[in-house]
């Protein structure tokens, strides 16, 4: 199986879901059609084994899942549309040679396409090489659409602004963590790694369940597009995130581009059960510091009456941006801290992989 | 120096040359605001330590080109202009804490930096990671536009066609085989391997020189847009392809996808003056496998007079579109042996760089 090869597999399959895609994989470029008085949002994101997954802890499903979860999850912090997506991928050189490894190939591309069906977004290129180490490598970009001048920011809240997050918080460390233990189980009981499976509750059906998902929020987080392009089409937010670093983090991010500062109710944070399971201290600080939750952080107006739930995803207000600049962690007994970014800096950390 | 500080050491100095840009790095997703009437391109393309560069082999300068070049090459064979280009870069833990490693770093950005000021292009957004292993690894990607349905592509060529190439042929292969030549030398003088520096010729000035960066086909390669935008805009070409794997590779693409065949004529190759340097046998070898030169393969309806310099590049023709779907060479006796692709598929080549 040779690059041709692999590129003839990938290609087949997406053509019939091309909306405004003009020409797809196989030219020198590909050719996209925006809807008119639309701008074009472009993000790219990495996913690199031992640095974003461990094969031994993410089913190869969850990978793929994962690398096109990324950029829709840009996509709805600004609350556009996809009209593409383009993956780079780098295998091994004995990742084709293998039944199991063309196999792993296999179930990362159904991850990733299930994700894509379900939000209707068509893999029109890419590039393909030999890996030059062990490790598979992928970059993934998101091309989406918003209407011109609409798209939402970091960099527009306001001092004042009441901050929510949508879902549920600290679920996708905790669930990590608990793969981290799994893994290590099987690597005593079999004194070799193996490649990790599904779940036994998610092996059949698992691409058209969100549900079934919605309790894996490591292995399979969702991204928030509806909820992203609601607020932007209501005009219910001032600025918006998406929480891949951690709350603190990220929060962070905001209020630096914004100028402003924020407190944040620790009650009143929305505690993903999987999180809820350990303790109180703990629980708080996946949910702060945790990552990987792909929900949506956003400022309001304080005028704005901000639903409860937005496209069926549950909306929590929690918390108040402040004119000074900086950012507090207020507890149930009304004491404030400062909350320091505690989320991921890549070149900073250097466990492998993130928050292990 | 960690990831935020490698971003805002990206992200600073690219602002003032941000046209079709309306947000560039910094929020989740850069905005992009094409032209009306226009489609969007896009492309990928990974450039990978020890797939597609060697640090003792290349100045980092030469890396940071390349790897732009290469994405705007592929804009080029379709006619299009470049809106903006992303960067995913990840590096290895060790390379932000030496001083030799930042600088190698700062180099690489120079390089890609003073190439796209050539061309108007902006980095307005892209991804870092710390890398898994001991390679850099970067992944271009680049938008572009062109007018709605005008874009040149692979599949539209004719039997009857003629067909040009632009520039030189089998240059960056020769100057990779001496660059290998040097790099081992280097090593046997001070048994170690070090990373490459600029040729003497280009120390002074080579960011401004063009000229002198055409003495260097394989380290600083350039992408004929100026070459590609025109044969869209008067029509020239009825289907065009970049030369990045060779030229047998690179026409079996062009006829597979067109349904034709070709045939070559040998001593019409224009081969570049590095190639012509070893015997005819090598240097017939380097232009059509050879691979990396970047020049245009595009074709012609017979009655279209192409000129001999589009946009001060020498256009040469090299053949004829067949109907027969068979890929020729033409010798200077007239014998006629088929040409079958030599040039570059990565999974099925174990050498490392390509082409070593």
């Amino acid at each position: 199986m040779g690059e041709l090869a692999l590129i003839e597999g990938i290609r087949s399959g997406w053509a019939a879901q091309a909306r405004g895609v003009a020409l797809g994989i196989g030219d020198d470029c590909a050719i996209l059609r925006p809807p008119r008085g639309h701008e074009i949002l472009v993000t790219t994101d990495f996913t690199l084994e031992g640095r974003h997954f461990r094969r031994d802890w993410h089913p190869a499903e969850s990978v793929g899942h994962r690398a096109l979860a990324r950029g829709l999850s840009d996509l709805a912090a600004m609350g556009a549309r996809p009209l593409a997506a383009f993956l780079s991928l780098a295998l091994p050189a004995e990742q084709l040679a293998t039944r199991s490894g063309r196999a792993w190939v296999e179930r990362f591309f159904a991850g990733l396409r299930a994700l894509a069906e379900l939000h209707h977004v068509s893999l029109a290129g890419g590039d393909t090489a030999q890996a030059p180490g062990e490790q598979i490598l992928a970059d993934i970009v998101l091309v989406g659409t918003a209407p011109a001048g609409r798209a939402l920011r970091r960099s527009t809240a306001h001092a004042g602004d009441a901050l929510y997050v949508t879902g549920q918080l600290g679920g996708a460390a905790a669930e990590l963590a608990a793969m981290q233990v799994r893994a290590e189980q099987a690597r005593a009981a079999e004194s070799k790694s193996g490649a990790s499976s599904l779940p036994r509750s998610l092996r059949k059906g698992w691409e058209s369940s969100p549900e079934l998902l919605a309790a894996h929020p490591q292995m399979f987080p969702q991204p928030r597009l509806a909820v992203g392009q609601t607020l932007l089409r209501r005009r219910l937010a001032s600025s918006a995130i998406d929480l891949s670093d951690g709350l603190s983090t990220d929060l962070a991010h905001l209020c630096q581009e914004s100028g402003v500062g924020a407190e944040v109710n620790a009650s009143a944070l929305p505690i993903h059960p999987l999180a809820a399971q350990s303790s109180e201290e703990q629980a708080l600080k996946r949910a702060l510091n945790g990552g990987e939750d792909y929900e949506l952080l956003f400022a309001a107006p304080s005028a704005v009456r901000v639903p409860r739930s937005i496209a069926g995803v549950r909306v929590t207000r929690i918390g108040t941006l402040l004119r000074e600049k900086t950012i507090l962690l207020v507890d149930s007994a009304g004491r404030r801290t400062p909350l320091k970014p505690g989320g991921w800096e890549h070149f900073a950390v250097k466990n492998s992989p993130r928050r292990s």
